[in-house]
């Protein structure tokens, strides 16, 4: 593994550089990349940021100052993507090709010629705000609107216990470049559309507790989702419900996607854990908060999870 | 007003002090108060906490290494404490005979020897964490895991407008002295007993919009309260609820305390006070959160605060 000064001298010396987000690309993700992007085009350079699926409405403004350039690509990037199928639709493009992985996730596959993991980061931006110290870039009001999104939104507000002292002394550093945190915090954590919160009325309803109350689900089906007429990408957040509840050490949360394909969280307290629960079905992610997908009817795939989930606890 | 060093001071030369809290005490008053109390023994004084009302269960942890200590009192400081109305059940006994007032509220109407009144800082834990520098007090862990309680919860864990970057380098220097930061962001802002979460469900049932939905207000009863069977402490963080819907400015959470009486928490975005609407029911509080109390049936008390609101609106 390459140190951050060894990746700001690569990075000095590339051009026609495309950065890649994962899939149902999140805050961390995205304010990463576009950080990054914004970054870069300072240096003189051509960039762009490539998304997997269209990022959530909140997140536009972490485009603020982006320019688009038309170039070919000449290095890829990827930040915040802990395998290669979390690329989703440009794994097949880009799967091989990538010239340098950025992340901070502790079990990363991607294959790439340099590689950067840090997993005492709490947050990818974290090491794209480091990243810029190492490169000598003063951060703008917009790359550091970027950076506090990812490095609030991973640490759920700092409230996580992947927050570190660092962590707040690089968001206080950016809370003095960007008047905006505040406005970042409100939309990341606060705002719920009506129609989010009807949704969240109709999934209460679903909550069924396990295992003596030691795991809780919940799921959202099409249907519901419909019905309440929340598109998808505002789904976030549901995945806290059940692991906030009292006693409860493992919480799942199932989203269907597709008829018959759920995408399920899984959100973890004291020993329990997540990634491992996860694998069980082909996913991963973090000790705490992990992720997988389950195929079935909503009865199946409940069944699948609870059978799986009762031999851990 | 007296400067911190002298607070400092005058700390220095008094004994037998008494640290009175606000009534339904949170997590600043009660981590300003018994953070203050620890420090006051470690300087080898007799000092203690009166609190108004019983604080909740969660809260007891902020006790840990305090002595309980015999003695007459000589001097009275209260932390946290806007009003002498606020003092509760104290208020007979105390209003008049205050030494010193430490608060961090805009509008501050306690008269006491000496005050000091912060308006610029988050919390008034904040207030002692820079009163023990001005002491020289090395903070031990049970001290600063109460003004790490203040600060976070006074913030909605660093999340409100009111946070500074200073507050989240203080949140540094105190997680690094207190394990247990994360421990008290859990239960501060995570853990619902399966009691919460069914009331939680019980009251976005009351949900009402107003003004074209620029105002919400929901509800709790003594009878939904019992049915639910959770205890009157346990009632925070419904405030927050209206509030958090898109497009609503003026957000409205009325609990029935007793029989036709309710409290209202007030909480509102952009430029609408709630303290303003608020002392339009003789309450205060911030521009952004604010209490009132207003009597009558459920329907005439909503009616007031709904009038009331369409008139700010």
């Amino acid at each position: 593994m390459v140190n951050l000064l060894s990746v700001a001298q690569i990075l000095k010396e590339k051009d026609n550089i495309e950065i890649l987000t994962h899939h149902y690309p999140d805050g961390d993700t995205l304010g990463s990349a576009y950080a990054l992007c914004l970054m870069l085009q300072t240096m003189g350079k051509n960039a762009r940021v490539i998304t997997s699926g269209t990022p959530a409405q909140k997140y536009d403004f972490l485009k603020n100052g982006v320019i688009e350039q038309e170039f070919e690509r000449e290095f890829v990037v990827s930040v915040d993507v802990a395998a290669p199928s979390l690329l989703g639709e440009n794994q097949a493009e880009y799967e091989g090709i990538i010239d340098l992985c950025i992340d901070h996730h502790r079990i990363n596959s991607i294959v790439a010629k340099e590689k950067f993991v840090d997993a005492d980061s709490a947050s990818a931006s974290e090491i794209i705000f480091r990243l810029s110290k190492a490169m000598e870039i003063a951060l703008t009001a917009d790359m550091a609107a970027c950076i506090y999104t990812g490095v609030s939104t991973d640490t759920g507000c700092f409230r996580y216990s992947n927050t570190t002292p660092e962590t707040l002394r690089i968001a206080a550093e950016l809370m003095e470049i960007t008047p905006d945190w505040h406005r970042i915090n409100t939309v990341m954590f606060e705002m719920k559309s009506k129609e989010k919160l009807r949704l969240e009325r109709m999934v209460y309803r679903t909550l069924e507790y396990f295992c003596d109350g030691k795991g809780a689900l919940i799921y959202t089906t099409l249907e519901m989702q419909e019905e309440a007429g929340v598109p998808d990408g505002e789904l976030e957040g549901l995945a806290s419900i059940p692991r906030q509840i009292e006693g409860v050490l493992l919480g799942i949360t199932m989203k269907e996607k597709e008829k018959g394909i759920y995408k399920v969280s899984v959100r973890t307290n004291e020993n329990v854990n997540a990634a491992e629960f996860c694998a069980l079905f082909g996913g991963g992610g973090h000790n705490a908060a992990a992720g997988c997908t389950v195929e079935g009817t909503l009865e199946e795939a409940k069944e699948k999870l609870i059978k799986a989930a009762q031999e851990v606890l």
